[in-house]
């Protein structure tokens, strides 16, 4: 029974509005689209093809269609709203929620953005002006207008009538803000709270005072790590008088740290930041973002090849070097970039500190040297087997040195980029590897001079 | 004014505190403390010495003392619990959240968790050993069993009244569960809706039904993309027969979502997943997580040295050749390395998925070729010049070639993996970079074999 239950659940619910739509059955699509939630709807709408999606897309109740709307990529979002009529896209528009509406408004291609914004009613347009009128990246972008704001001398009852009144159209109640008479943000109170006190209690006496708040002109990022930091579900954000001009909640924060995060992993292979989805990016825009640091790797192995031919005369001498070159400055060039790795995480994630460098540093030391023993120890042994014992040794001390100053240059250039107030992400694999693979052939090509007296 | 006042706010909390310390003067102590936020107060403790800290810890009250403590890092509350008294000590893991009581004694060394255990009264025992067994990393481990249940056929005022008489213990009560006689899950409601519903009205006729939930016995995972998808505050955790055991709240999803995504990101540089902080961790482990990689690398390059020897023949008749081979199979390797990076996030966040293959694909190919292009342009040139137009041209195509190769494997591989079921970040850069090196010197020598004609 349990069994069957779930094949039906399973049923592939695209095939069934696929019949429906054939059937032109819209009560039954809108009873089974109502009750999915908005992620399921707004996926189930960008797996259909054009023309159908606009018959489903129909189907949704106003605010439901907003709501469902705001969670589709820009370029379904494009498409959908070509086909919508006008006055479709004005209630559209008027029922998505002001951040969302701001989202839409910044990414769509300029003329699209001027025809909406044709469509808005005077005060929404201030709105919509206002919001768009912080900086990209900033704090006042994310935020929202919706929010329920309290008077300090206030009843909890008194609240409690506000928060009923004004609730059905704010993002979330579950956090109120309390300001006096000039706007100012003098505290904030949870639902909670609220809840829990007695009626005659004053709003004064049970928020909590100062609150965590938030310049509009911030950079985005800096909420979403205040928000983690201190377990909020929502943030006020002020002007520079402290007047609170709207909030951001954790929905638009989580997105914001993911794409924060998908950046340092671009980063950290030598991608500059995308901006736009990897689905939605085209091929230009991939090959722009990628070719510079191809090309300026390009450019450090002809320097370090160049680097090569200073020691002619030492290689001259001794061919077989050579066979160990690439294995010694490609491992430096991977145990660089481990200690680079771990490093530029644990500064993003706070769990390293600028302060804790120099135990962080010492550890780096012992433990590159070890790293170094076991990988000097394989080349001497494979070097001295195929090709002679000077070979060896040369191979095998230069490989612990090498991997000795590629992690704590790994370990280092981080650090340092933090100090100087730089993101750290910068100290990406292919920057530590090619200094590896610079320092790598000096130091080898120096110990073999030494080595061989010459 | 305003300047000094801000000056005065910036001055360091820690001399303050130390200054009370030595004055004695707890009643100051207290107050500057208990008005800073939860994670403040963490951060000042593990900046003091150890004396300071368990006075200043001794001058917290209970449950904020609690919070506190369940905010510190594992070596700092194992070095706090040496200090307190048994009866400090019960009282403590009396305060904690039950999912942070779990997390401590999981976390602890095992004779410590045994001492913790004998603290416990029968029923919170009880609670405690139900919790740790579930299996590590599952969603069991993460929950609490503190929530606040109604039935559906409860009048909202009632449900308000259960609400006002159990919300002081439960972990959140933004949130409601609705359970029926059989305490399985059979909705959720969110206080919002209690608050603006009329008092009459019945839960049955406000919850949302069927409830999206999981199992205890899942992966943490799988919990923390629930509630991203969904923008849950809270999921609630059901047995097999849809008993509600637990809810699983925002805070501590966002803790495991951010510790696998640095474990992508530690595999991205062949890192085995370290399982604690990057401050934590002992030089040994981190030996032991980074060793392995490192030397499987070494082998590989080990490999490919031997496959050159298997050319001897062809690089006796054009030396010249060995000059552009590091910079021919480095540049392959990280062009390579970013379409996996690209590729392995984009599949994390869900951006791109697993039937999105073949559009991704082409447009890599597309890609790689305008890439290889120009990069073979500028080693053809260079090689051209600095040697013979021969070794120009053999040089230039084998880039296209490879760096073709490397692209299109890198895009592949987390596909692939995904496929299979695989956990798709395992396609690592060492992993991408590897192939490409031992795919760059069959490429580079075979091409110049051919054209050649040796």
């Amino acid at each position: 029974m349990n069994r069957l239950n779930k094949r039906k659940i399973q049923r592939d619910p695209l095939t069934e509005i696929r019949e429906l739509i054939a059937k032109r059955d819209w009560s039954s699509l809108k009873e089974l689209l109502t009750k999915r939630p908005v992620a399921d709807i707004a996926d189930l709408l960008s797996d259909l093809d054009k023309p159908e999606r606009v018959l489903l897309f129909r189907c949704l109740p106003r605010t439901l269609g907003a709501e469902v709307f705001a969670y589709l990529e820009t370029t379904d979002q494009d498409s959908l709203l070509k086909e919508l009529t006008d006055e479709e896209t004005r209630s559209l528009i008027q029922n998505l929620a002001p951040d969302d509406r701001t989202a839409l408004l910044s990414e769509l291609p300029a003329e699209v953005t001027q025809k909406l914004l044709t469509l808005l009613d005077p005060e929404e347009l201030k709105e919509a002006r206002e919001l768009l009128g912080y900086p990209e990246e900033s704090v006042g972008r994310l935020m929202t207008p919706d929010y329920v704001s309290l008077r300090p001398d206030w009843t909890v009852s008194q609240a409690m009538e506000e928060i009923r009144r004004t609730a059905q159209s704010r993002e979330t109640i579950n956090v109120l803000y309390v300001t006096d008479a000039a706007s100012r943000l003098v505290g904030v109170v949870s639902l909670r709270q609220i809840v829990l006190s007695r009626p005659g209690e004053k709003v004064r006496g049970i928020m909590r005072s100062p609150a965590i708040s938030i310049s509009a002109f911030e950079d985005r990022e800096k909420a979403a790590k205040l928000m983690e930091r201190y377990d909020l579900l929502a943030l006020p954000v002020v002007d520079s008088q402290g007047v609170l001009v709207g909030i951001v909640t954790a929905d638009d924060v989580l997105e914001v740290a993911q794409e924060e995060t998908t950046e340092d992993f671009h980063k950290g292979a030598g991608i500059s930041p995308l901006k736009v989805s990897l689905k939605e990016a085209t091929a230009q825009l991939l090959y722009k973002n990628r070719v510079t640091w191809l090309l300026g790797l390009v450019l450090v192995y002809l320097l370090s090849g160049n680097i090569i031919s200073l020691f002619e005369g030492t290689i001259a001498k001794m061919v077989p070097l050579v066979f160990f070159l690439p294995l010694l400055i490609d491992s430096a060039g991977n145990a660089g970039a481990q200690s680079a790795t771990l490093m530029v995480r644990a500064l993003a994630t706070g769990d390293v500190k600028a302060r804790d460098w120099a135990r962080v540093v010492l550890r780096e030391v012992a433990l590159a040297l070890a790293l170094g023993a076991i990988m000097g120890a394989i080349v001497w042994g494979v070097a001295a087997l195929q090709v002679s014992a000077q070979v060896g040794i040369i191979a095998g001390i230069s490989m612990v040195l090498v991997v000795l100053a590629s992690c704590v240059i790994g370990v280092a250039i981080p650090f340092i980029l933090s100090k100087l107030g730089w993101d750290p992400a910068a100290a990406s694999s292919p920057l530590v590897t090619s200094v590896a693979d610079i320092l790598g052939v000096i130091v080898y090509f120096s110990v073999a001079r030494w080595w061989l007296g010459i």
